[in-house]
């Protein structure tokens, strides 16, 4: 061992030890016939000190260190003067007789520090650099944690981790697997899991009763912002199970987690909501509710006075942001300029203002008297001081575009702060979804997905109106995982494949195999899964997944640290039996 | 949920209870107005009653049931007057009053029995239901435990568990790498790793100090039986250490699973031997020192004789079978023929029994006098009644056969028990392997392998005699892992690659990323990789990987349960930018 300690742990009850520790150079600064140097590893950073006086040609030494020089050191825990509160080690220096460089180092493209000089760019292509700097550390470090928690916590629940393989068939359907040409297969081909659903509902049938993996998962999507060509799941199915087990035992997980990494200590059960609610009173599937600000349907309250945009809109909605009533002709014109943003696409925005005096000031006012404009503003239960935003147009898109608009205000007014979790469960999502460019009903979930037993009966009439015993765990607005009671009863399942326009023989193409394996007794059940690139950056408190992976690509897909993809060798391509289509780019 | 209690934990404390159990059906016995069956689930057996004379119609619709339905059943815990001492629940059974069938079963393809009998190719096919078989299940069950105890022990060591990319760039020496084709970047491929081997260089680089991951890795080779073409290893690299340091965390690991999961409490230090040894002794890199039985070197003692295939030998060595002097001839002539087979490829045997009487019967007794034989007898140590068995040839070869002889003979012996455990380091591997084909050496572990610091002045004399920081764990023969401490100075790093034959270029070409990245800081480090599916099958007391992993491939790679590889649509093709070349096969 080249150490006795690391760099974070020496206090001053230490004072007088001899130690060794080993580290790379972080900081020299010199000051009269002193070099102090700060020493860092994973753990910590540590003072070392060179006295010129006392050992002139070790502090010579010292003084010719580079930053990022891996050196191994000896001496004795010493008591600062200086001390600094700001780190763990603070009140200590080390007074360094032994110095001996174990490698050292040309100068990084970037300084490794937590606001770093290096852009996002350079700082992927030195990974192994940036990885040193203490805030990207620390998110792996939580990984760690995270994953090693929900180990704990699901083995005690009894739940087995099983490998699934990652060389598995093409699915037909969905997105984009990514293939893997056979060599001893010619003119066959692998595909890479998108999820490994169909493996874990084989383990139910197999008996194994609560089953888990922390499973890589691929998808060959364009990517968007936050995407990544390979990404993780807590992936979990368990037996014998109803929709509230599934909630308890994840909730339990949630739970756990939040205690043991955060310490945050959740005593209440999370709320639960209808997707039909969520998208009422929140226009969204995820809603944050970290804040309240939840939507008022206006439609009847506003018809009938003649202003033509309410009149023949479909929906009008609007939210009540507490005390903004303040805002300028210039800020509201700003709120006006994002929600008809061509991502949003509202066509304007109607306020109300509710004065100190108790009258109202509105871009309607020419519609509406203040009478009318009192009645509006008691649907919100506003106050003096607060302002009314109202949206209106096609239901769908004005309270997605009203959703994003309540986000903004409540990120303006500090509602949606990063340390204050709350978690909630979306339940009841539709089990249909219609596309109308296809004419047909696609399953929203999967085609596995179980229908809410009091809705069987609507199957035939009012399919689109079905709900599914499907749930979403959302938290901040951000959709943490999700998951389904599946169908094990083999005529409900061929009622749902004739419902998704299959035909018999497409359905036997499609799914036979997990069909086949229904027959040999499928036991009830159901399962989740979680995003963990997600769930890492949440808990550490970011908006991106990126730092939250050790090696990340870009959004081309590629790693620019190590460049792959890139091209292979012809004799490669010639043993798996395929050649290249040349491009005409 | 479908239960109050699983099937393996109800016991005569339990008795009056009135429980509801979910489970397979695994036998019926109808005796007299009785009808037994036994529900199996993941965690046992319980007996379920019927009768008759009280619940007429309950006991009919339970004769009605098939193997493998799935039911849920209600009744009370009572004690049972046959009680079966094979099984924990054996002494109490359910008197049903309520029974539900969950789902039903067509007839399996094969018992769900221990000893079932489908054969290897219907289990494969129909592997979701030969996972059902309780012994099956448990290897599964192990593999869970012992990635569970890992995790655990490495987290209290402070290790951090990273996950590395799946989606990587090929290399270009070593193994075949499977490929993936990139439909964002036409024309470039994805690699799938080998062996996380160089993003835990960089992870060390980056300071990550000590780094574990069980990771799946890929391997594209004819497949041995007994490989896998993705097997998972536990991935392991530490900073600042050397070699002791590495071993002692790695023994203690070892120690943890044998004390956790087999409940065998190894209190002595592992031993060590040096490769030099374990090829003298032992004929093997991997020897099994459950027994003694170690290779006596003859050929000083045998020549001169004028039996000339020793003296035209250039080894010649032997192994003394305790109490084996009463082998027939036609015992001897079966190891004859043993030794004589291709693989093992012996030109013949030499026995020297040594007989009660004190006399010695060979079948070199035309060449050696009683007085010669009993002097090669006391090299041995043999007593009246064993049996000394001798090979000769050159050097490496019968050493080889030699060892496969000594191991036939350690299991005729019965010396070879699958619970008794004897774990073993092999240390001092040589650094390089000459390769007579190409005239150059090669790298016996990898490039990056630190040679022993005393033999680094042999580098350029003596190449093939330079010992490597190299080790193994052995464990009855077995190789479970396999790692080295790294190079992490480049000077050194550039003679590797020198003696290696690669020119400044080709280094530059093949390993030019890595060494950039050493460039910036790397700390000395070193690591140990171990085969989980080998661990695992080690101690689940089995001879192959296969049922230790819960879908595995066949000797052709193929899944026969998903049928994959598989053909993929010509649309899929054309998007990868890739065609297929025709086979002429």
């Amino acid at each position: 061992m080249y150490r006795t300690n690391h760099c974070g742990e020496l206090r001053l009850q230490d004072a007088g030890k001899k130690v060794t520790l080993a580290g790379w150079v972080q900081k020299i600064r010199r000051m009269g016939g002193m070099t102090f140097i700060d020493l860092r590893d994973r753990y910590g950073i540590t003072q070392l000190v060179f006295n010129q006086d006392i050992h002139a040609e070790l502090c010579d030494q010292a003084n010719e260190l580079g930053r990022e020089f891996v050196v191994q050191v000896t001496g004795t825990v010493s008591e600062r003067s200086n001390k600094n509160k700001h780190i763990p080690t603070g009140d200590i220096e080390i007074l360094v007789d032994d110095l001996v460089i174990l490698n050292e180092s040309v100068t990084p493209p970037f300084t490794i520090e937590e606001n770093t000089d290096g852009g996002d760019d350079l700082r992927m292509k030195y990974r192994y650099l940036d990885l040193r700097r203490p805030n990207v550390k620390n998110n792996l470090v939580l990984r760690h944690k995270i994953t090693f928690e929900t180990r704990s916590y699901l083995n005690k629940q009894q739940f087995l981790e099983v490998e699934t393989p990652i060389l598995i068939g093409s699915t037909p359907e969905g997105a984009r697997d990514f293939v893997v040409p056979s060599r001893m297969n010619p003119g066959q081909f692998y595909a890479l899991p998108q999820s490994p659903q169909l493996f874990k509902q084989l383990l139910m049938v197999s008996g194994f009763d609560r089953y888990f993996q922390i499973a890589k998962c691929f998808r060959d999507e364009d990517l968007r912002a936050d995407r990544q060509p390979e990404f993780t799941q807590i992936d979990c199915e368990m037996s014998f199970v109803e929709q509230e087990d599934i909630l308890q035992m994840f909730e339990g997980l949630t739970k756990h987690l939040f205690k043991t990494i955060k310490n945050i200590d959740i005593q209440y059960d999370f709320p639960k909501m209808t997707y039909a609610d969520a998208m009422k009173y929140y226009g969204s599937d995820k809603p944050d509710i970290r804040f309240d600000m939840k939507f008022v349907e206006l439609k009847e309250a506003v018809s009938g006075n003649d202003f033509v945009v309410f009149d023949s809109s479909e929906y009008v909605g609007g939210i009540c942001a507490k005390a903004c009533a303040s805002y300028t002709r210039k800020q509201i014109d700003e709120l006006t300029d994002f929600v008809k943003r061509p991502q949003i696409g509202a066509k304007g925005l109607v306020y109300i203002r509710c004065e100190d005096d108790g009258s109202f000031k509105s871009s309607v006012d020419k519609f509406y008297s203040q009478d009318d404009l009192r009645r509006i503003t008691k649907l919100f239960n506003a106050q003096a001081g607060d302002l009314i935003l109202i949206l209106a147009g096609d239901k769908g898109d004005t309270q997605k575009a009203l959703s994003e608009l309540r986000l903004l205000m409540g990120s303006r007014l500090g509602l949606r702060k990063t340390n204050d979790y709350k978690p909630l469960w979306v339940t009841d999502f539709p089990l249909f979804e219609w596309d109308e460019e296809t004419q047909r009903y696609y399953a929203m979930h999967h085609p596995f997905t179980s229908p809410k037993k009091e809705d069987i009966p609507m199957l035939d009439k009012s399919t689109g109106d079905v709900r599914a015993n499907a749930y979403d765990l959302v938290i901040n607005g951000v959709e943490l995982g999700g998951g389904s009671i599946r169908i094990h009863d083999s005529n409900l399942q061929n009622k749902m494949f004739e419902l998704l326009g299959f035909t018999k023989e497409q359905a036997e193409k499609q799914f036979g195999f997990l069909m086949k394996a229904f027959q040999y007794g499928a036991p009830p059940h159901g399962g989740i899964a979680f995003g963990l690139d997600r769930l890492v950056s949440l808990f550490a408190e970011l908006d991106s997944i990126r730092d939250c992976i050790a090696f990340p690509k870009n959004n081309a897909g590629r790693d620019v640290m190590i460049n792959a993809p890139s091209a292979i060798d012809e004799m490669q391509l010639e043993e798996l039996s395929i050649k290249l289509i040349e491009t005409k780019s």
